[in-house]
């Protein structure tokens, strides 16, 4: 079915070609869209402005929530159930685990999205917390355990760790960091306007920029020590651009799967 | 014996630690340092801050070259005839290429190295130029072909392709971008206040930061379209700290190599 459990996860700085295809997985112009700009400090702003931009579908309403008791209202449900796409604006991802962390909210957008209800995109901060860790600050330079904090997401995608605004603000380091201490994750860094979309075990990278995988599994040495740069050798990095394919679990990417577009393009 | 063909390149930034092992490697109290600053757009200043860091030496005298004619006098063969150890400033790359390139000094230095008669250190620009290829500029995020421009260096290392200041100027996308073009080369991000110390085929890392070694050897697939990100798929990573070794044809690090002292203080 299409759609079905699938996860639209941009780096930030989405352009208006990766927000049409956001309306177009939804169900185009029978799409119903909901905003939650919960990560936002001025949700009002965040929800007018992409409002603004998913205009091309059926229709498209915010759902304000800014505590738990509005994450756990039963309103929300019918809201819910009601949309073909849900998108979390960036802000701060600890606002959005906070606020809707074990929620009736929480549970039902995981429910609704492995029913393949809806598709449920996010960018910036609403990317990072699709993951199952998240990396929640941490741009000193310099690979070392303590340049980066990291913590639960809310795990629409386990197994990931997702980083964002990548190549534009030169995160790879943090990125390792992270793997290298928790190396069962694989690293995910997405540039600006730029994004996964997930397929079952599979995510195809979307828009401009480029997609980082770093995988520590194949690392034979590992060193964090509790200050000071880590070591971390023999692990293997992927820069994916868009109509590449790359299977989560068999940690690779998928060949043959490129754009043929693109091909012609290049 | 030694400082037999060894040289000392540092990611710039170089702390006293750095600076003084180099005075070390030179000879201690017995060395003979040249200072040359052709690559700064102050040399005098550049001299003088550095005279005074290796105070310890026996002698240290700057070797002003801001010409190709300067480069290529006569007196510049007793000056580093004399030498023991030669250091090259920070600035720019190609003011260093540009006006060394060919030279009697170049010619010079290659035979003083190869004998083992000196240690050749060089800081930042005075890294760059160091290798068979050198990035002489793109600091442009992402990883594109565009987005890094590379020519030769004086090819005191060859086969490798040395970024400096890396972790602090977030560079790996461009090192990723050089070593996608050119995946012969071993491309190496050196931190600042870190340096890497050759010994024959290997090297070994020194100071507070870590060097970063991306090698596009084992890649599986390379795409450098004329614009827009490259892909790489299945490159290593090695991110080495203080007291590692790497070898450089082998393309690996060294096991067992580690520092005694840094392993009882981790």
């Amino acid at each position: 079915m299409e759609g079905s459990g699938r996860l639209l996860i941009m780096g930030g700085a989405a352009g208006p070609a990766l927000l049409v295809r956001f309306v177009e997985l939804a169900g185009g112009p029978g799409a119903h869209i909901v905003i939650i700009a919960t990560a936002s400090e001025s949700p009002e702003t965040a929800e007018a402005a992409y409002a603004q931009r998913f205009a091309a579908a059926a229709s498209v309403r915010p759902l304000r929530l800014s505590t738990r008791s509005e994450a756990n209202a039963p309103g929300v449900e019918a809201v819910l159930r009601a949309a073909t796409g849900v998108f979390f604006t960036g802000g701060d991802q600890e606002r959005i685990t906070g606020v809707l962390g074990g929620t009736a909210t929480d549970s039902l957008l995981h429910q609704l999205v492995a029913e393949g209800a809806l598709v449920l995109a996010g960018t910036s901060a609403g990317a990072a917390m699709m993951s199952g860790t998240m990396i929640t600050g941490g741009d000193r330079p310099g690979v070392a355990a303590d340049s980066v904090r990291t913590g639960p997401g809310l795990e629409f995608l386990p197994g990931l760790l997702i980083d964002q605004h990548f190549a534009q603000r030169g995160r790879l380091n943090r990125l390792l960091s992270a793997v290298a201490r928790y190396p069962h994750e694989l690293g995910l860094g997405i540039d600006e306007d730029t994004a996964i979309l997930t397929d079952g075990n599979c995510f195809e990278v979307l828009g401009s920029g480029a997609v980082t995988v770093v995988d520590a599994g194949a690392a034979t040495e590992i060193r964090v020590p509790p200050a000071g740069p880590i070591a971390l050798t023999g692990a293997r990095i992927h820069v994916l651009p868009a109509g590449y394919t790359f299977h989560l679990t068999r940690r690779g990417p998928v060949t043959g799967t490129r754009d043929p577009e693109r091909e012609r393009a290049a």
